[in-house]
C-alpha cells in the first residue's frame, strides 16, 4: 500500500525558509510585498485569494488586493497593470486568470513585469522555465509539485517522469522543471494513444489533465510515485483528483493525496516567489 | 530495409513555395529581406552564412550580410544590432551563433526583434513554441525536421515521438513542434537510464546529441522513422550524423541520411521564415 506524500510538511518547510527570509529582509528595513490583481468576482478567483492572504500574514509578507470590476476594458486593464508594476513597493504581482473575455491575454500578458511575474504569465519567465534559468518564475502548482519530490528526497535524474496533461499552467512546465532536474520526460495528453501503456513506463507519475478519478491502478508503475494535481468536484459533490487514489495506492509506492496534497503547496510557494522577487530586486543572491 | 528520406525533394518542395509567394510580395511591391549578422570569422559561421546566401538569391529574396569584428564590445555590438531591428527593408535577422565571450548572450537576446527574429534568439519566439502559438519563430534545425515529416506524410498525432537531445537549438524546440501536432514526446538526454530502451519505444526517433554514430539498430523500434540532425566529422574526416545508418536502416521504416538529410532543408526554412516574418509585417496572413 502507498505511503501517503501529504502537502502539510512540504509546505511547512517552505515556509520555515520563507520566514526565515522575510526576517533577514526587514532587519534590513526591506518589506516583501505581494500585489494580488482580481478582475470580477469569481468564486474560484476569490477563493484562492484568500487562502493566499492568509498564507502572506502567516509569515509576515505584505499583501494587498487589486480588484477590478469585470466589465473592465482593456485599456483601463492596462494603465492599472501598469501602476502596479511601477509601484516599487510591491514585489511580486499575482494575476488572477483567467481574464474576462474583453482582456486579451496573448496581448496583455507581455506587460506585467517578469521580474515580478511570480506566476510565469510573462512569455519570458515561460522562456527561462525553458532554458532551466533558475532565475525565472514557474507557476506555482509545478512548483509545488517539484517542492513535494525535493522534501521526500525522490530522486529525478536519469529517471523516467509521465506528465499527463499539457497546459501552460501546469503540464508542460512541470515537464520542463522535471527535465532541469535530468529526468527523462514523457508528455501525454488527450490525443495520447495507448495512454495506459505510456504511463506505466513511469517512476513519477504527473496527473494534471483535470478529470476526476481518470488514472487508476493500472497506470502505475509498481512502486512509482504518483502526483495528483487534479482538483476535481465528484458527482456526490467531494474534491477529488485526477487519480482514483485507493485502486493508485495498491500499485504506487508514494501518493499525494487530494485534496491534502499538491493544493496545500501552492499558496506556500507563492511566498517563497514573492521572496525570490523582492531578493533578486535588491541584488540579493 | 528502411527507406532514405532525402532532404532535397522537402526542400525543393519548401522553395516552390517560397518563390510564389516571393513573385506575390514583389507584385505587391514588398521585397523580402534577410540580414545575416555575423561577428567575426568562424569557419562554421561562413559556411552556413554561404549557403543562406545562395539560397536566398535562388529564391529573389533580398540578402544582406553585416560582419562585426571578433573583439567587438558589447555595447557597440548592441549599436549595431539595434540599427538592424530598426532598419525597415530587414524582414529577418540572422545572428550567427555562437557569439564571441565578450557578449553577453543572455542579455543580447531580448533585443533582436521579435517578429524578425527568424531563428528564435528572442525568448519571446521561445514562449511562443512552448505555447504552441504559429506566429512565433522556431530555430531553422527543428522546423527542417517538422517540414521532413510532413512532406512525407508521417503521421503524429498520438504516435510516440523520442527526442535524444536537449540543446535549446534542436533537441528543446523539436520536442515541443512534436507536442503541438499530437505527438506523445519522450525528452531523452545524457543523464537518461537506459536509453535504448526509450528510444526503442518510439514512432518516431529525432536524433540530436551530437555524437557520430551513436544511434543504433538496437536503438530503433521496427519500422520508425529516424530523424538524424547530427552533424559530426568521424575518425576518417567525413560527415556523419548521430545515427549509424546502415544499422539503423536494419530496423527504421524510414530514416534520414547524413549529408543529405536535415541539413539541405535548413536553408529553405530559413528562406520560409523570412517570407513569414515578411508576410508578417505586412499584416499579410
Amino acid at each position: 500500500m502507498g505511503e501517503l506524500l501529504r502537502g502539510k510538511p512540504v509546505a511547512d518547510a517552505v515556509m520555515l525558509e520563507v520566514k526565515n527570509s522575510v526576517k533577514e529582509l526587514k532587519s534590513k528595513n526591506i518589506k516583501p510585498k505581494l500585489m494580488i490583481v482580481r478582475v470580477g468576482e469569481k468564486n474560484d478567483d476569490i477563493s484562492y485569494e484568500k487562502s493566499a492572504v492568509i498564507r502572506m500574514k502567516s509569515c509576515n509578507i505584505e499583501c494587498e488586493v487589486t480588484v477590478m470590476p469585470e466589465d473592465i476594458n482593456q485599456e483601463d486593464f492596462i494603465v492599472k497593470l501598469k501602476a502596479v508594476n511601477d509601484d516599487e513597493s510591491v514585489h511580486g504581482i499575482l494575476l488572477l486568470r483567467p481574464l474576462p473575455e474583453q482582456i486579451d491575454e496573448n496581448s496583455v500578458k507581455y506587460i506585467i513585469d517578469p521580474q515580478k511575474d511570480i506566476d510565469c504569465f510573462n512569455p519570458i519567465n515561460v522562456a527561462k522555465i525553458a532554458e532551466g534559468d533558475r532565475d525565472g518564475f514557474a507557476p506555482c502548482t509545478p512548483t509545488a509539485v517539484m517542492e513535494i519530490l525535493k522534501y521526500n528526497n525522490i530522486q529525478l535524474k536519469g529517471k523516467r517522469a509521465a506528465v499527463i496533461g499539457r497546459s501552460m499552467v501546469v503540464g508542460k512546465p512541470a515537464a520542463l522543471l522535471l527535465l532541469s532536474e535530468d529526468a527523462t520526460v514523457t508528455i501525454c495528453h488527450s490525443k495520447t494513444e495507448n495512454l495506459e501503456k505510456v504511463a506505466v513506463e513511469a517512476d513519477i507519475l504527473i496527473a494534471a489533465i483535470g478529470r476526476a478519478g481518470m488514472i487508476t491502478g493500472g497506470f502505475v508503475k509498481e512502486g512509482a510515485v504518483v502526483i495528483d494535481v487534479g482538483i476535481n468536484v465528484d458527482a456526490d459533490g467531494n474534491i477529488c483528483g485526477d487519480a482514483d487514489t485507493e485502486s493508485c495506492r495498491e500499485k504506487a509506492g508514494f501518493i499525494t493525496p487530494v485534496p491534502g496534497g499538491v493544493g496545500s503547496v501552492t499558496t506556500a510557494v507563492l511566498a517563497k516567489n514573492v521572496l525570490k522577487a523582492c531578493r533578486l530586486a535588491n541584488n540579493l543572491n
